[in-house]
């Protein structure tokens, strides 16, 4: 993975919030680099409610990360 | 999903902790797209302790950036 | 549920940990509204220390957000 | 349980971190206050150790709260 | 391990997630020191969703304080 | 256990890493004060690649906060 991360600015909260489900991704991906296995777990998180609140708080996490780093949006308001 | 989150200012705590709610459901929309799987895994978390109290952990998260966004509503106080 | 968080002020600590409490179940009650469930679910998880330790854990999340909130009740040491 | 909070300051970091472990077990009690159920929970998640781990989680959400509320100790280092 | 920590500080906000990610390692070596041990688990958590969204949410915490550390990169946006 | 944590200040961020794997650790000790039950557990949570992730994710929270007390070690930069 090269440049995948050249800013945590972004131009609306929304797009805040996509960059936090960005990062939550990459680290399951740095550590599974494998997308057979990655694509093998899918169907599986995706049907348990316990996984994907779990994905959800990592999002969570980031997001706070991304919102401070754009001052929260705050001209925006 | 466009344009569901234009900003993190609200005009109350309560509508805050809101928006902190929302902030924590898309995460799960966005990981697991499909409505009627969600509407499966439903009946069966919301019968869950663990998934109840997690699903309050993602708002807690969410809650502490949403409050900062707004000064903690120190103007209302 | 209507006007339950008017502010996130304080006059003691102690309040503002009574406060997180409050926060922490919330959610709860939001992303399940059946309170029969959740009496049905209640015995269960106060026999779980699991799930105590994981609702400790939201208590304290949400009481970081209220000591922010109230500067830490400096005044009053 | 009566004023057992009265402020978050406390002389040494080593205090910030007692007052952090009460702060974690507090909503244990509040959320099961039958001490004969939680002394019958207690050998069962000292055996544990995800329970202690878990734990200590929620310790370390505290003490950060605690360390801000004291300056984190400066004036002593 | 001897100096594997120099500095907090990265050019880029995609080495620090690189520094993220190491940071959550790190103390999975310092609890299993033995290096077969951990080869041994490898393979178990790299197929467990579970297990990888939980390392995604302890590099959301390092990611956290590295992105603090250098001042969310801002000079580079 | 008396005197065990003078001060946050730490001389590297490597020696603030340390620190920080010792805040996660004494909650463990308060919560089970017996040595022998915490070496019977030990071997089975060394294996147990949820816990090591767990035991990281408190350290990464207690690291966050020895970073914040040393200024991030800027003047090392």
């Amino acid at each position: 993975m090269v440049n995948w991360l050249p800013t945590l600015k972004t131009t609306t909260p929304e797009e805040g919030y996509d960059l936090a489900v960005k990062l939550a991704r990459v680290a399951v991906k740095l550590t599974q680099p494998d997308a057979d296995a990655r694509d093998r777990l899918r169907p599986e998180y995706a049907e348990d409610s316990g996984a994907l609140i779990a994905v959800s708080q990592v999002v969570a996490t980031h997001f706070a990360t991304v919102a401070v780093a754009n001052g929260y949006w705050q001209d925006r308001t």
